[in-house]
């Protein structure tokens, strides 16, 4: 019928028990008459344990070689699942991100791709094999060397291998049954959300929603690829993640799509910045030339009579040790008082292409908040989204409210979670 | 001073200290003014550790995949040895089979090096690196597939990747100290042999010594590259492995160099063989047709009065099943009358290019035996070598009567096992 890739997650390859059960399904898949290209991520905790053998022999280990290390992840399941597969009497071959032509720059670690030339890919399925393919890695353009995307970056891997080889369908499997209106861990009664926009879908990502990895969706709206985010240990229908050009017009719109929640920031304040044209640059310029993604800044408004400001932003918690030194070193210079870091913050997140034409979204959204008693320290919004800062402890509540608030909530609890606790 | 290629097996990077052990030897050699190139195994366990995966999978995994991801093992100890390095102030970078230009024929799981193209590692030493060289792997010269040497295969690519670079010597590193006159676990006052002929070594390998894998010292001896196997654990000299063409005049030559012993091998006996021509023939090419290698070979004499005769057989307990069968689907055309399967049995060997020169070598090996009750089930020389089957546990009172009957005792215990039980 068409070609299809699929892409299974650690979870859904954790064990010998789990990558046979993946592979019927990808024969079904095959013998449903598609061509199947699969990519898939190291088995379980391979990536993390990998990690921890780099980090008893080096504690600052070269990241050519830490790539290399954590390449043979994938190498391991998807020659497994090869395996598997042909002991179901279908034919299969394994290919490394080099073998399957994923190019990229030569950032270690955190490599981009460029460019995508799946001529093995193309020649394996059209002779009939299923091909399975390493997610995560390639081999930089200039240097040949063995690269990685960086973390979770296997469904980039398979959005960007899907629109390379024209696929019909980017399957993207994980253990829960697609994307919901909100964690189910914290809000039971989350709806599955059967189709979304993939401009809803990034802001969802960028705002702590981990089933799909940001940089994924970037890659499915660029290249126009239809997304469906499935559970590998079910058959249900997910959630299709589709391109509002294409199909918007006889798309049921809801006006929200959902809550995202993320505790992985920290914030620093920067304390008693003259209030001086240039200062607040020269700390923005300082943290970018570190390299560091700031997400949301606040700056108060001047006290009169100090002529002193103070300056706040959040960032990711890995970050906060080189921003912290890399400000100390700013501080002479600036002229500002002090600095405090502070990891004990969460986000709460209400994303909705329907804010554009519904007013009183944001006034929904705060009087939840009041009612429930949590505080609000930072504040920020796009056409389709608004974002709150508050206590780390008052997240699970926040969600929980504004969910109910603006009737997201399921009349029955719609969410399974089938594997492990993560991806 | 020198070019040195370095190779560790598995028990010398068996978890991050021995790997850090292992780096500070390799920056040792550097500094002392050496280029270094490092061959490495899998890391302890690991191959097995991923066969075992592989079997909970698929009963019979295709060849190609089952080197996909046996060549996981050798990446994640090349990348971690790098990084020890680096860790040292010295840099490193490892290289896979292919990227090193291992290049081999196509019969996965036990391919042979065709060509080495160092250009990789030969810029790399250049640039002041020391180049860090999987093992056991290779890329295939026509399909451009991941192959693996077969099992102790890296001291093969060693030797190899020695010869084609150019090397002043190859060091193979193992857990104990050099190559001695017997298992110590069986003769505890066992010698260390100082110098050997690698046409003695060969003969020692192929009887079952396994400190040198039998394929890398058939390498040594064609690109005349010495090879000196000492331990990983110790600064000690070990046994240098040398070329009797180029150094045998100013070597002082033992009569015999050791006593080798092997409990692998099973013998088939094929009972009641008409005793006409071509019946032997067919047997052995229906075996050989099956790619079984057959080490001895005995045929009784035919008893006249029945006109039929036995024939015996040893071969890899590991191609016993396939053998009988391979037989039974020839027993009606040959006329046998029944086949017996024996892996009770165990082979000793004593190996000396003295034998060459000095009779009576032969009469003394079967005294020894006769005297400790041996019973001796079949007999095969060559030039230098003597070899019986006897019952499997006889094997150790076997060996240690032909050491001491040939004056091979040393007064002292000179053998110190460092690791754990293998390489």
């Amino acid at each position: 019928m068409g070609l299809v890739v699929q892409k299974y997650g650690g979870s859904s390859v954790a064990d010998a028990e789990s990558i046979k059960r993946v592979a019927r399904r990808i024969v079904d898949t095959a013998q449903a008459g598609n061509q199947v290209v699969v990519v898939v991520s190291a088995m379980g905790d391979t990536t993390d344990d990998l990690r921890d053998l780099a980090q008893q022999v080096s504690p600052l280990p070269p990241a050519r070689e830490l790539d290399m290390l954590l390449t043979a992840g994938e190498r391991i399941s998807m020659a497994l699942v090869a395996m598997a597969i042909h002991d179901l009497g279908h034919q299969a071959r394994s290919y490394t991100g080099s073998q399957a032509g994923v190019i990229t720059d030569s950032a270690h670690g955190k490599a981009r791709i460029i460019d995508i030339t799946p001529g093995r890919i193309r020649q394996a399925i059209d002779e009939g094999h299923v091909a399975i393919v390493a997610g995560f890695q390639g081999v930089s353009q200039d240097t040949k060397e063995i690269t990685t995307l960086g973390r979770g970056a296997s469904d980039t891997t398979a959005v960007a291998l899907a629109a390379a080889l024209g696929a019909d369908v980017c399957e993207i499997y994980t253990d829960v049954d697609g994307v919901f209106t909100a964690d189910p861990r914290i809000v039971p009664n989350a709806r599955r959300i059967a189709r979304i926009t993939s401009e809803e879908m990034l802001e969802m990502a960028a705002c702590g929603t981990k089933v799909l990895h940001l940089r994924c969706v970037e890659y499915a709206r660029r290249y126009r690829m239809p997304v469906h985010v499935r559970s590998s240990f079910s058959t249900r229908e997910g959630t299709w993640v589709i391109d509002t050009d294409t199909e918007g017009q006889d798309m049921e719109q809801a006006i929200i799509s959902g809550v995202s929640h993320d505790r992985s920031e920290a914030k620093i304040t920067v304390v008693g910045v003259p209030d001086q044209p240039g200062k607040a640059a020269a700390i923005f310029q300082a943290v970018a030339r570190a390299e560091i993604n700031i997400d949301m800044i606040v700056q108060n408004v001047s006290a009169a009579s100090t002529g002193l400001t103070d300056v706040s932003f959040t960032l990711p918690k890995t970050d906060g040790v080189i921003a912290m030194s890399t400000l100390e070193g700013i501080q002479a210079e600036v002229g500002f008082a002090a600095l405090q870091y502070d990891d004990q913050i969460g986000k709460v997140s209400l994303v909705g292409a329907g804010m554009r034409t519904h007013p009183g979204v944001s006034a929904t959204f705060f009087e939840a908040l009041a009612l429930t008693g949590v505080n609000i320290e930072m504040i920020s919004t796009s056409e389709i989204r608004i974002s709150v800062v508050t206590r780390a402890e008052d997240v699970d509540a926040a969600v929980r409210a504004v969910h109910t608030a603006f009737g997201l909530d399921a009349l029955e609890v719609e969410a399974v979670v089938y594997g492990g606790t993560g991806r």
